[in-house]
């Protein structure tokens, strides 16, 4: 609980309530619709129409798969993302041999997210035996055995799968790295001339990756927040390198480069006061340094070269 | 064919036979039964007392798994790994809506490897239908279905999942590098010392990493091949570290280090001549270069200081 409000409080979430864990799943989630429904005094939400239910071991989960369960719960009253089978099911006799397998193609993998009209799946909680409450595993089956509603059954991303064994760590720590190498953040030490290099770079940049930002420095823990570890600083109007440097501080205080590869490309201009800025943007070599703040704790990938004159 | 002639040529491999493929999953497996049954002049194998099926997205098979399928199969004519449900299994229906769900400990995720007596499969494949070769996936079940044989279910590990999604290569790179880091070899310049100074460092390496190995040098090519990429050359008799710049070469000219993690650690003894080489294993500072070939294309772990007299 304690780690859970340190999270909260660090970003700031406003509409987030905490409940205390049960035993087992299922009792889990009854504690969480109970305290929606029950207008608790600490509950900062009420009962809302639609309820989604998810796994925390599946968090690459995307708001378009949330909208699609949530319109199918709207419509259907229940609704749940599937995935194809990876291996066939079998059935193991008492003996542990086989009894008989399953024809893969007509059985599908239920995933996460979840979603019902919060009276569906709260009315068959109320209704579930305690042997359902222990043993069971399947909320869709629930809305089925207790309020006769048949889920609508919508096909989810491969990156919904549950992080279970060593080696789904290993591919959701790569997940994320790889997410983290698509975004980066050009700051500018001036606000004059942010409009024509910052566009430059913001182009050329996003012809290589998903997510560029340019900013003259105001939001950089925001930005740090907000998982961007990538940047370019550009250094038009002086050479005292003092937005980097802070930059670098932040960085470094962060303690970031032990999870994850921070990459600092600084750059400088350094002929500014003899060449009008757009001249040298497509003619002058610029000096490139990268500063990676302790690298050998990080993952430090091939980086291309950056070539504004290209 | 010709990738695979060329991973058998290189790791001069013996007793393989390459059977073509087939368009589905059992097509493939009953061209290699036959090739065995048949005895083909080009079949370098003849027909075996008990066959193992595996798939080769399934590449960290170990050797246990394997001893344990065969056994079953030799008493219980076919057997084969399974795991736990991850997820819970349901039956959608035809406008996809939820049918029903499985109960999901009562039923098992089919993997690889499976062994089956020869005669068994044999006998399952050649009274197979077209629909059976097109769109089965279990040899189990054939097994079962026209031999009659109900296998053995053996537990097998989580490593032995199906690399099926581009987080599963994540995850095999991952324990492909992990399984690389924990191997090293140790190079010696002289085997007068081998023993002394050899077994000095292997026992104190082999209480953090499970594959140790000491040569002087004959054989780095081949142990490059088995997968070692971790070194510590130690010079001893001469400074000229004249075996240590073979192996840098043999390093390079091999490419290794743009897939994996290379690294080298030579360390020289500066003051062999005077003092006895027992005491300075004791107490001697030794100087410790750390080279790394082509750093920026390999992932550089952190690494603990070597410290031989600690």
């Amino acid at each position: 609980m304690e780690t859970m409000k340190g999270i909260i409080q660090r970003y700031q979430h406003k509409r987030i309530s905490l409940v205390e864990a049960g035993v087992t799943r299922h009792r889990s989630i009854f504690n969480g619709l109970k305290a929606l429904a029950e207008d608790q005094p600490n509950c900062r939400l009420s009962k809302p129409e639609v309820v989604i239910i998810h796994d925390a071991v599946r968090p690459f989960v995307e708001e378009d798969v949330l909208l699609k369960v949530v319109t199918a719960a709207q419509e259907h009253g229940a609704s749940g993302a599937i995935r194809p089978l990876v291996s066939t099911v079998i059935s193991p006799s008492a003996d542990s041999c086989l009894d008989h397998s399953l024809e893969r193609a007509r059985y599908r993998a239920s995933e996460m997210p979840q979603a019902f009209l919060f009276d569906v799946i709260y009315d068959a909680y109320q209704q579930c035996s305690d042997y359902d409450l222990e043993f069971g595993t399947e909320c869709l089956h629930l809305a089925l055995k207790y309020s006769h509603i048949k889920a609508k059954l919508v096909e989810g991303s491969p990156d919904l799968w549950k992080v279970t064994y060593k080696r789904d760590l290993y591919a959701a720590e790569s997940i994320i790295k790889e997410r983290i190498s698509q975004k980066v953040c050009v700051v500018m030490d001036t606000k004059e001339d942010e409009e024509h290099v910052g566009h430059c770079l913001e182009e050329m940049l996003k012809t290589e990756l998903n997510h560029v930002k340019v900013t003259s420095g105001q939001d950089l823990q925001q930005i740090i927040l907000e998982q961007c570890y990538n940047f370019v600083c550009v250094n038009v109007m002086t050479s005292d390198f003092e937005e980097t440097q802070r930059l670098l501080n932040m960085l470094e205080e962060s303690n970031l480069s032990i999870l994850y590869p921070v990459v600092v490309i600084s750059v400088h201009f350094l002929d500014y006061e003899s060449v009008p800025l757009g001249q040298k943007m497509e003619k002058s070599p610029v000096s490139i340094y990268v500063t990676v703040p302790d690298w050998k704790n990080g993952l430090v990938e091939e980086e291309e070269p950056l070539q504004p004159s290209a």
